[in-house]
């Protein structure tokens, strides 16, 4: 499948390299076609990964996964519009705010989302919200933590959520998926990531996860 | 030990029967003293139950719950504050907002907690952030649960954490207690609840948590 990637950071690098591996083409967007980061990438990553920006990855990729700050995600999303319209948008962003420290705050409140905003931003994008809720290493290699810890997927369209099931399954190898219905729900994965980022401090490294369990 | 709870609600019935079958003295407070839900508990809890007005419960319990709607929990604070002084004062409150349907959105936002507000209320109340992520039946029964969940708990005061901590242990039966630091960090897991609600309606049941588990 042709993938793009919006984003050069660690997130952007880890699910590239992972994707090329599949067997993806994936195209790493950057605001500049000559971004240094995105080139050293696709250096390493081997001949069917290559660079553009923005606007060419999104043109180029059947499935689109959106890797930036929070801050700057609907600036991308607007950057890459055009070739977004009836594609699968993967929002992974979170509205972070790390102006007063750690843990971040929420740059978001009430019932708005950045999820909802991504997909106002590009209104004929199909936006799934996935993998905002673990570190990079846990989303491509969640056997890296022990049990049944699960992701937390949400978006309007049910078809695109289906093909973003089967990928996360399939290429990444996640088991428990929680469906949490329409991309409304994004507010509440969101709404988490000021106790993730906690979690983070208290376990002392980024391969962990919760795990929803059930009495009878 | 003499124990208050604030709320009439499920929660508070639910602790404070518990607490008493623990063999602890426990005052119920509400608004009124001659509230009907707090007198038929104290009647069906027995000989160690008693009831009284929030600021009567606050002057007995060495321990105090608030177990109250998140919109009425400052109010609540300020008519049992005189009480509180020196006191623990456990709160289970959530900054849910209903209106606007489900999930609930949260009331505060950016650094703001439902937490925080609790304690400017109760300036010389000694406040512990607990048992606000989970339902009354897995808060006093977690074994009800599988597996290695566990609660998140935050406050100022280290020793009042520490009676707390041994409170929810041996009288409640948790083994698994994630102590997240300050009093500050109430808005990270105020901030999970949405979360928490839309899971209840994914689980079909609220005898579920969220176990954190972690990689090598």
């Amino acid at each position: 499948m042709k993938i793009a990637i919006l984003g050069t950071g660690m997130v952007g690098k880890t699910l590239g390299t992972k994707l090329v591996a599949c067997g993806h083409e994936v195209r790493m967007g950057a605001r500049d076609a000559a971004n240094e980061a995105a080139a050293a990438w696709a250096a390493s990553a081997g001949s069917r990964a290559s660079t553009g920006t923005f606007a060419d990855a999104s043109a180029f990729g059947e499935v689109v996964f959106l890797c930036v700050l929070g801050e700057v995600a609907t600036k991308v999303v607007e950057a890459a519009r055009e070739g977004l319209a009836g594609k699968i948008l993967v929002d992974l962003t979170n509205p972070l705010d790390f102006s007063e420290g750690m843990p971040p705050k929420l740059f978001t409140s009430g019932s708005d989302s950045l999820g909802k905003r991504v997909q106002a931003a590009a209104p004929e994008a199909r936006v799934v919200k996935a993998l905002n809720t673990v570190s990079c290493n846990v989303m491509i290699d969640p056997a890296s933590v022990p049990g049944d810890h699960g992701l937390f997927v949400c978006g309007d369209d049910a078809d695109a959520k289906a093909r973003v099931l089967s990928l996360l399954r399939e290429d990444f190898g996640w088991r428990v998926i929680h469906d949490l219905g329409p991309l409304a729900m994004a507010r509440c994965t969101e709404g988490y990531l000021p106790l993730w980022v906690s979690l983070y401090g208290l376990m002392g490294t980024d391969r962990f996860n919760v795990a929803v369990q059930k009495g009878g």
